[in-house]
């Protein structure tokens, strides 16, 4: 299938995702006999106006791996130092030369969709904005689901944290939407809870959810736990325990042996170190997925002519 | 014919122009093919004592598509946290161990005639403070107008803007003034013509020229207008209109069907938008244009021995 | 011999330095026939956490030469915009996925050990804390003797400058203890000379050793030379004039004729320049060896499995 740019999770398909997921496995494969040189004469541009050396190594470690080239810049907002309030539109006419492919990173919503709107390459969005998309991290996160629990269809998920702004929460539920039989729980404090466009697109999509404000009666039941972090700053009642949504092995006693435990990472303190040990911390298996998948992304886009 | 360092336009006689421009010419064929391993033992470092992004990437992607490989800093001023103001002079016999050409951005006028006067590897001059030069981008307008039109011999070329600092325009005002029968035409607000040191080199080589405050009877004579930014803040007589030296669809109307407009970028609003869509608008070619003929010079500086 | 990574200099036995310059000595043979592709599917991430270009670059530079790749951050403390603080040890893990060695700068001490305990890729501490450790700059100042000298049994080194805090002093006193029949001289105004436990240290090896204020009975007998950089600023005893410890062409006239000058640069007033054209100054060669050291310390890691 054919996609000429990666703007926004929505435009990913069932059929888009599961070719997405067959070639990622395929991607495994490539890594551990060492990668591959099929696309060495490609160059990809990491164009971030803000630092995020975590995505930016994810993507440019897939495309080394891929035998590829990396441009590189985690300061495009001194992109130059003569003009300040460039048109994006005009940077993307310009890197766009110099590349086969730009990941961008823009601080404004909606960055990648005018970005991808001219460019000649394709754009891969790293993340526009606080509230925009991240659509990668969304399909790693749904690779991770996939590749752990053997399945989409028929899961119970947990999602927790600040719903309201997490935009890995809500592109993850939006996902899981498309699959069949899903059952989601959004525990939040009630103030920060999911807003209701998401939940919405789930009735619309008859997918079955229930809102939490804690997880006693949940975490045992679910297939997938998927931890965000909740920034003490953002709540005003403040009397609040967090630390009941935290993740430590008491609360690893109560899950299913064959759940696993997801978080997008960086962490702080909503999962307790002592976890990682455990089989079901798959973190840092779902930070690793993120090669995996972009490498698939990128051969996606180089694939498409 | 060789070269061993790339400092300032003047050191590049008209075969050496020609020759570069051949080379650029076969640089276009090898990208349209993918690019070439020829060069892929030589190592590249981007030295820029301050951030430039467009020009980074610019001869990094050139090294790339020669099959290169690239070590860059954008903080060279940071080099090293004990010693500050440690001498251009130790940092280059250092960084020249590690690398096959240096490619210098440096903030103080003259940096790079001091760092090829001790380099044992290639200085490659992308910028020298403010008022210095930047020979690889005049070396590009100048392939740009070459490519566009034809020709260099007997063009008129009208060059817009701030022009006493203008560096590109100085640049490429100098180098046109090897060809024959060339026609300039320096538009600028009085208070910021092209300065005289300019004017008697073009005397002293009878080239033709001619000043104006405007681009009324001009535009429409002209095979190429070199359009350039000028910064309000720079005018003493605040009253003047600078709108009269923007470049929009009317301005087009006027021009001929097969001049062409020039732009070193990044713009601010003397180019309106609207006008990319012309066929005349070839800034974006002359952008692509630097990946050309900075992997025509990488060539040249790395065939040498 | 198998090292899995590269923490401190204590961690060298003779054994495995001797192993580490031959593989040196192969080394120059590399990068004199343009460098080798036997590890062009490696990946090495340099993840600095404070900028220092030049041991960066001395880095990445061996990894091109071996044929392999580079992620790269100078502005590792910035790794993530969203949690400040995060866990070292995540971010080793989570940059672990993508790469084959990572080399860290940090700037906290036993930073590089952390790393380590939990890393499933070497770890080359690149400098940790300002009173860490810096074993690669320890093993090329080594080297350099070696390569140099073509002995270290048997030498006279004087060290100079600031030597209670001075990293690379205290290695390469740690490193020439190792050593057969060596006299180490150490210089350096009263307040600042070199600590009593690398004095304790060398007793129990039974190295000879003096410490001194000044260079004039010294300098003529030794036949190593290495001078650093002392910070007027760390002085109480303002009066002390510390152009005594400086090296220019009157000091150089003393040298035997067959010693040699080292630094770890970057050099302040401390070495005149007139000096560099001078055989015995080593400095910039040292720096080079930087470069075959640091290839060689890589294959040592990747050719362990």
């Amino acid at each position: 299938m054919k996609i000429k740019h990666i703007v926004e999770s929505q435009q990913f398909t069932v059929p888009l995702i599961l070719e997405l997921f067959e070639r990622t496995d395929l991607m495994k494969k490539v890594v551990a006999r060492g990668g591959t040189k099929d696309y060495e004469k490609k160059v990809m541009a990491s164009l971030f106006y803000k630092p995020s050396t975590r995505t930016r190594f994810s993507f440019e470690s897939a495309m080394y791996r891929l035998g590829g080239r990396i441009l590189s810049t985690e300061q495009a907002k001194e992109f130059s130092s003569e003009v300040k309030g460039e048109l994006l539109e005009d940077t993307i006419q310009i890197v766009a030369n110099y590349c086969d492919a730009i990941v961008l990173r823009h601080h404004e919503e909606g960055g990648a969709q005018r970005a991808a709107a001219i460019s000649p390459v394709p754009i891969i969005n790293a993340g526009d904005g606080s509230g925009g998309q991240h659509p990668t991290q969304g399909l790693l996160d749904l690779y991770t689901i996939y590749n752990e629990c053997h399945a989409l269809d028929g899961l119970s998920v947990a999602i927790i944290g600040a719903l309201d702004q997490g935009r890995t929460a809500r592109s993850l539920a939006y996902l899981l939407s498309k699959f069949e039989r899903i059952k989601l729980y959004f525990i939040a404090p009630d103030e920060l809870q999911i807003k209701p466009d998401i939940l919405e697109h789930l009735d619309e999509k008859g997918v079955s959810y229930q809102l939490s404000s804690n997880t006693d009666d949940i975490i045992s039941k679910v297939d997938v736990v998927y931890q965000t972090r909740i920034d003490k700053e953002r709540l005003k009642h403040k009397e609040i325990d967090l630390t009941k949504y935290n993740i430590d092995t008491n609360v690893l006693k109560k899950m299913k042996y064959n759940s696993i435990i997801m978080h997008p990472l960086p962490r702080s303190v909503e999962i307790n170190p002592a976890v990682d040990g455990d089989p079901r911390a798959a973190y840092f298996r779902q930070a690793r997925n993120g090669l995996y998948v972009r490498m698939a992304l990128l051969t996606m886009l180089f694939d498409k002519e």
